[in-house]
Parts: C-alpha cells; sequence; structure tokens
C-alpha cells in the first residue's frame, strides 16, 4: 500500500532543505507518497504552523503520516516526538506544533532519540524524516523511542463573556488573503467590533458591497473578517492578538 | 489506471487551505496523483489564473481533472462548473476563469449543485475537490449536475490595427521574470513600441546587451517584451494594460 | 519502475511555466513522480541553484532524474547538457548550475541537439522535460547526443590561510532564515568576524541568547551565522561575498 507523508515546514523551497528531506524520504521508502501541505509558514512562527496543522491533520486518510518541521529550539534539549492520534501519524519537535493531535483522547505519544550523527541544526532530515520514513515502512511507533511524559500544549485562546453580556476574543490568525481568523463562535446575525469599526455578520463575503468590511462564519467554525475583495487585516489595522467584541447590534 | 488531478489556486499554501484539498482528495480516491500547478495566483485575481490555466491545461495526458479554485464570489449566487473538454476535466467557478476551456467546440459544461452543508466561504474543500474525486473515480460528468445554460466566458482583448497600418495591442500578464507578455502576434524583425520606448524584435534574449530591453516570440506565439538579465516591466513602467505598438521601423 | 523526476528551476509557479513542464513529463512518460525541489530560486541566480542542487542530488534513489533550469541564456549559443553522475541522471543548460554533478570520477556529459521547434525562450518545456522523459523511459543517455567537450564547472571558492594564521572565507548564501552560509570549516570553538562583529562558535542555535549573533556548523559542515531566533544577514549587514575570518580567540 502507497504510504502518505505530508510535509509542513517554515523552510522556504530555494535552499534545498525540503529538497534534502524529500531525498531521504524516498530513498528509505519504496513506495511512498509525498504531500507538500505548506514550506511557507514565517520562520519559527511555531502557533501559525500549529494552527495549519489543526486544518489538515484529519483530513488525510488514515494511515497517513504528517511531518511538521518548525522547530526554532533544533539541537537544544528539547524532545523530538512521533505521534499516533485517531489513526494518523505525526512527527516533529516537543515545542506545541503538534498539539492539535496531542488533544485526542487516544493520542500515543513517543520521545524520538536523538542520534548522535544528526546534524544538530536539521533534525527535519536526520530525525524527523527517518522517523515518518520508518512508520511508512510499517514500523510499530512503539518501537521508535520511549513513552514521552508531558508533552508541550499549545491552545487556541477561548473568548470569554464580558460582564456586560458581549463575548471579548481576539485575532488568532491573519490568513493569506488579509482575512483574520477570530476565535469567536458562529452566531446568526450580530456585530463584531474591531478598533472601532462595527462589522456586520452576514452568511458569504458577496452580502458586503466591494470595499466593505464584512464578518462570515469561516470554514473551521470561527468568525473571520473579510473586507470584499480587499484585505481586511491592512484596512482595518488589525494582526494576530487585536482585541475583537461579538455585540448583538444590528 | 492513476488519475491525475491538478491544483491552481489562489490559496497560497501557510494556512492549509490546499492541504485540506488535499487531504480531501486523498480521502475520496484510492489512487490519484496530485500536481500542484500553482497556488500563488495573485489574491481573486481571475484573469491571471485564466491565462495560467491556457498555457497548462492541454499539456496533460487526457484523463487529467484540473480545479481552479480563483473565486472572489465564493458562496454568492455565482454558479459552479464541471466541465469536460477535448478529453479533460475542469472544475472551478462560473466567473470566466475556465474560459480556455469552454472556447473549444465539444466542451460540455454542467452546473454543480451547492450543498447546505458546504462552506460558504470554501468551495474549494467542500465542492470543488469532491467533484474532482468523482471524476477522478470515474463518474459520468453528467451525473454530477444539469446542463449549464451561458457559463461565464473571458477572452484576451485582441490587437487591432490602426489608421496608419500600424498594430496595436496592450499588456496581457507580467511574468515573474518581469517579461511583459503582449498579445501582438509574431511577425519577424521590426519593432515594438511602448512607454516612448522603441524595442527591437530579435530571435532570443541574449542577442541583447545586458540590460537592455528586447521583445521576442514568446513560447505561445504571443511578443514579450524583456530586458536582459533584468525586470522589463519595472525597468519600463510596464504593467497590465500598457499599450504596445507594433511598428517595421528598424 | 516508478522513475522520480525532480524540478529546480527560478520560474515561481504563478505563470505556468512549470506546469506546462509537469504537463509534458506526463504526457510522455506513463509512470513517473515529479518532486518539486524548488521554483523559488531568485531570477537566473545560477550560482544559488548550484548550491542548492549540490545539496540534493545525490540525496534521492539512484535512477533519480534532476531537472534543473536557471538558464539566463536560453536561446544563446549555450549547449543544453544531459549527465549521468553517481547513477543520478542530471538535465539542464550548460552555464555551471549542473557542476555539482560534474566533478564525480565517472560523469558522463552529453550534449543535447536544440530541435528546431523548440521555442526559444522555453527550453525547460521543449527540450530538458523530454530529455528527462527520455531517461524516465530508460532510454540511453548516450543516445540523446554526442559527448560534451568542456561543459562549465563553476566552484565554491575556498576559504585561504592568511599569513597571520587566520583562515579567510566568505558568505557563499544567505538562506531563506536569514543564516549566512559561509565556505569556513569546522573546527571546535573559536570565533568568527564579520563586519566588525565577533562571534561565538557554538554546538547549537539555542546556545546563544535570544537575538544575540552565533555560529554553528550548519548541515553540509560550512560554518554557517546565525542570529538567534532573529535574521542574520539583514541584523549583521551579511550578503553573499562578505568576508569572514576564522579566528581561535575566545
Amino acid at each position: 500500500m502507497r504510504r502518505i507523508v505530508t510535509l509542513l515546514t517554515d523552510f522556504g523551497t530555494a535552499d534545498g532543505y525540503v529538497g534534502e528531506m524529500k531525498g531521504v524520504l524516498l530513498s528509505l521508502v519504496d513506495d511512498v507518497e509525498i504531500i507538500d501541505i505548506t514550506h511557507d509558514i514565517p520562520p519559527q512562527d511555531v502557533d501559525r504552523a500549529r494552527l495549519t496543522l489543526a486544518r489538515v491533520w484529519r483530513r488525510f486518510p488514515k494511515g497517513s503520516i504528517h511531518v511538521v518541521v518548525v522547530d526554532p529550539g533544533v539541537g537544544s534539549t528539547r524532545n523530538a516526538l512521533a505521534v499516533s492520534s485517531d489513526d494518523r501519524f505525526l512527527v516533529g519537535p516537543d515545542n506545541g506544533v503538534l498539539s492539535p493531535a496531542l488533544l485526542t483522547r487516544a493520542a500515543q505519544v513517543i520521545e524520538l532519540p536523538v542520534l548522535p550523527t544528526a546534524a544538530a541544526t536539521f533534525h527535519g532530515r536526520d530525525l524527523f524524516a527517518p522517523a515518518a520514513a520508518a512508520l511508512a515502512r510499517g514500523e510499530r511507533l512503539d518501537s521508535l523511542g520511549v513513552l514521552a511524559r508531558e508533552p508541550i500544549i499549545l491552545r487556541t485562546p477561548e473568548a470569554k463573556r464580558a460582564d456586560d453580556g458581549s463575548v471579548v476574543g481576539e485575532v488568532i490568525a491573519v490568513d493569506h488573503f488579509g482575512n483574520a481568523v477570530t476565535n469567536l463562535i458562529a452566531l446568526r446575525g450580530g456585530v463584531v467590533e474591531v478598533n472601532g469599526t462595527t462589522v456586520p455578520i452576514r452568511r458569504v463575503y458577496a452580502e458586503a458591497e466591494p470595499g466593505a468590511p464584512v464578518a462570515v462564519v469561516g470554514s473551521t467554525g470561527f468568525i473571520e473578517i473579510a473586507v470584499r475583495d480587499g484585505d481586511a487585516a491592512t484596512q482595518l489595522g488589525i494582526s494576530r492578538g487585536t482585541k475583537v467584541v461579538l455585540g448583538t447590534r444590528h
């Protein structure tokens, strides 16, 4: 059976680091399908990678192996992990980036030994790709290392209800289109306040006039703030962490 | 038989939207080969995507399925299409982006029903990827929906002959190298006038001095304006729509 | 057997040039696995592509075919090459970009004939992809052309020992993270002088304080200058060619 191995990194592609990982995988496994998730995570942005992984990891068929390398602590004492969760596998550093798969009930988490031959700056090539290759060849997860005790888990902050009944949250990511993904949960109707602007919640972007701000329920169920045919983050001065308030005013 | 599904979007890759689409495809089809065309179309630039599709769609083997998602109107009343044309298949929004495949003699165009479970902001994942998967599994095109009546067709503007005998056209795209692709058809010799500069038509870039402007017949047969070892668009102030005039002066 | 064909270009992806090459390959070979190394080499930067190729080409399984198209001289009199080296194959322009594979003992180098039907601006599509397809179908290298006489070879400059016993080298590449790869060979301990800053050599990035410069032995064995959680090239004013001096001061 052809095994799927996905790659999610902040390496860019121009230097060949990703190419080296692909070469290692194809050299170690006869029948592997390599799928690029992204190599354009902003350098060392563990939280952005965590949210991207949250979107994708369970969309892939059971048995898929996700290699996630956003790893500012490479070569330090941070652990290296291999995970089985919801019938998928993941490998990556123990810095919270794998959190979406660590929060399932039956997640099994293994600490990978770091071989002395691994380059201290490039565990993607010398540690994580070989571990993914071992899993792709059908080796058992628990043969790869010892049980990890307390892997680091990062969580998306939750919106909170304020005394006046409004719900206060924040922007958790700004996407490629300049849309601001919040941690507010979908309601029908209402408005979102952000940086002094009141943005109406609509069903789709196209219900706004071109150039006007509009909030919609995004594809993960959180409310997103967009500008029709424009860039909401730039136009409204929004970045990760910007406060947003959910109101019922119309 | 392994079916090829290509992806052409303006999603970037960092947010995981493309990753979700790949996961859906691999989950719905056992034996599919996913090929990235690009995810770097400028956001919502339907015309740029149309020209890129024009270059690539017929280069792929018969039976290939092209998924094209540059879709400013997602969730609005715009239709969703599945197309059979010249023995390839295409799926994407009805906004003109699929035009290159709609202009063939025997194109068959189907309107896809939008399921109420589809996220209003992400038809790539919930509508187009599943439609491509159905085609990859061998389902008949006409089983996917009803005949589309008047799909939107966009055309590359044509150059025109002026009263003085010169041919007047425009720049239809600026490429990654800063080369300006025009809608002027190849002649032997002659010059192109653009923004007050007279650019000689040569056989290859290398016939110009380094840093000098040069026009050549590009790989689709249209004349392109380049600067040897440089960026013509920046150096000559060219953008999409810039007027160009084909002359015979030497 | 499924043959691996990798692509390494400066084309970007948005224009569809890479898509065309993929379509040509898939149309000419039944069972080919296309692997993207990168399409983000800075336009016409032959030397950057050479270094990226050096990293990746031997990581791939024997029989793999590398297509390398960074080709400022396309359409000129520069030759086109197909190479067999260390049981891998390579195709690309004769401008030095293939040097890493030309320096092995048993490299066999063939000059490809340029067909008159090849677009003078796009040998990637009309010459190199078809040559790679021929190799993937199992055609013999020497059936593709005649022996090349003196292919152009570029070398990474070597560091030199100065009269005072210090070793003087230079920055050969700045990577995606802003790390500066030098041509200095690893020692234990010591310092690197660059632009008036003395940078200590450590085992891993994480031994430096956040924001502080640090030198480490990179994954190809050369010393790299980094800034922990930062961009060394920007912070220290480093670019390709910047002089670096290896000292033993502590």
